[in-house]
């Protein structure tokens, strides 16, 4: 059976060092960290290449998920490896290597794996390989998003123009939009790029939440909090696959059910950024996810707002 | 009549660049922008000094807001002036000048003209002023709140800490707690502060929002996206003054009060940095407000979240 959701991205060996501690080999890569949150709330099939010296950890890891990886496909180079450090804050990592390897000869076929995808996530990859996964589908997904990073707005503009033109909904960072726009106010930044094709722009803003613009709407989510927090890597995915997750369960696109994604997604990167690699999404209970949310609606509950009206003679 | 809330801090005159204009000798000062948000909200008296040269418009901008001025002190000293300039993103002032002048002979006594207050604000100012301005009271106010800045932690560290085992609330941005504390994390920072003697602490996050810990609970409020922001000089004190003026009219302390207050906070802070010194928010009608608080309120509604429940089997 298709998964109801289809992440095409990276799956990766990561090494990692923050104030807490480091990692060598770990799992990550953009289809990972979203696929692991994502199939909490529904079905996944991830697409991706990997190196014969992928560990069978990951596999296990996502098979245990109930994720299908029969989409990855296993190369004869290395694995896609990424090495980076966080300073002080974690607000930002610092890429201390990148090293392609397989990725370089990832052309995935959706159609033969994947003929009919519900919800399409197109995770930072080469936007290149993200047109072509949109245009190889011969019905259009009913939602489709993707994620990039400053370094394709930098380095293949115009073709990241091209595929966003096919998108839905966009998630990027704050820089990024300020870089993708040439805008720094995020209002008009966000009105810049929907003209570029996205109806919905999630803009991450890490510890401080999302920015999201759906079709002249605006909505705000603040992020959870967290006291021990060890490891920002797939923070930004785990949001995005969490979101995602949630929507195609939902199977509708109406804001109501967008802003509820937000919040699934945020609650999702709280358990991301709570251990090193996967580690703090792995095995979540229902009951443990349900508790994170009760708590996130409680710290951003201030409602019902009459008695400010009431001062206001509303 | 005493007015509810009483606001003892600085009025000056301000000299402001930022890339969207500048001002000079423009009306500023913590308590004076606290007060005209407040006034939107409750009664208000201001205590603080200003020179002989302090212009005429500065008094009737605040007596056409209803608030008090009998408790501003006129010096044959210059008034207090700064001078400051926003970047591109407008996240943070650089200070170019600071003229303490009159501020140097300011020794407010409030109880000859305040002898009770309900709700006092000591904005930021010399933190042996708000020690001496809470002693000077023979009766405590309800609630105390003071803000402060980094130049008082670094510079008077232990008057600061002194003054703190006094006050309800504390207003600081993120970068003071993390320097008052010595914690990176907020929610460890918000641990020893509150240890320090603020039961309640509000950490304003600019753009962000606000984090509010409260008796062991947290509450996370967006900050309402502008697309015209002008000048951000005045946000805090404005954001602070709205909260208080909120709190002091419903007169009760308890957690929803407070969240509210918050939002009403917010909403003012809004008003004040669309247009340099305090013209955002000198003619705000009932309606206005209303508008903003609604608009405010849709941008950060997510509820229900029983249909996430329902997915989680609860």
């Amino acid at each position: 059976m298709t998964p109801s959701l289809v992440i095409v991205g990276t799956v990766a060996l990561d090494d990692v060092k923050t104030p807490f501690g480091e990692v060598h080999n770990a799992l990550g890569g953009s289809a990972f960290f979203a696929g692991i949150s994502a199939s909490y709330w529904t079905s996944v099939g991830v697409m991706a290449i990997v190196g014969s010296d992928y560990p069978s950890k990951g596999f296990e890891t996502m098979k245990s998920r109930g994720m299908d990886v029969a989409g990855i496909e296993i190369s004869k180079e290395p694995s896609f490896h990424w090495s980076g450090e966080y300073g002080f804050d974690l607000s930002s990592a610092k890429t201390l290597q990148t090293d392609l390897n397989c990725l370089l000869s990832f052309k995935p076929d959706i159609s033969k794996i994947y003929p009919a995808v519900h919800t399409l996530f197109l995770a930072n990859i080469d936007p290149e390989i993200q047109k072509k996964v949109i245009l190889d589908l011969s019905v259009r997904p009913s939602i489709i998003a993707l994620d990039t990073m400053n370094f394709w707005i930098e380095n293949k503009r115009e073709k990241l123009l091209d595929v966003l033109k096919l998108v839905d909904i966009l998630t990027i960072n704050e820089g990024e939009a300020r870089m993708l726009s040439g805008e720094s106010n995020l209002i008009s930044a966000a009105r810049i790029i929907s003209a570029m094709g996205p109806q919905t722009l999630i803009i991450k803003r890490g510890e401080y939440g999302a920015m999201v613009f759906n079709r002249g709407k605006i909505f705000l989510s603040p992020a959870f909090p967290l006291e021990s927090l060890k490891d920002p890597t797939g923070a930004g995915d785990s949001f995005a696959g969490g979101f995602l997750g949630y929507m195609a369960s939902e199977g509708g696109k109406d804001d109501a059910t967008l802003r509820r994604g937000i919040v699934v997604g945020s609650v999702m990167a709280s358990f991301c950024v709570s251990e090193f690699s996967s580690g703090g999404m792995e095995n979540l209970s229902p009951q443990t996810l349900a508790e994170r949310l009760s708590e996130f609606s409680e710290q951003t509950d201030y409602r019902p707002v009459s008695p400010i009206m009431g001062m206001l003679g509303g």
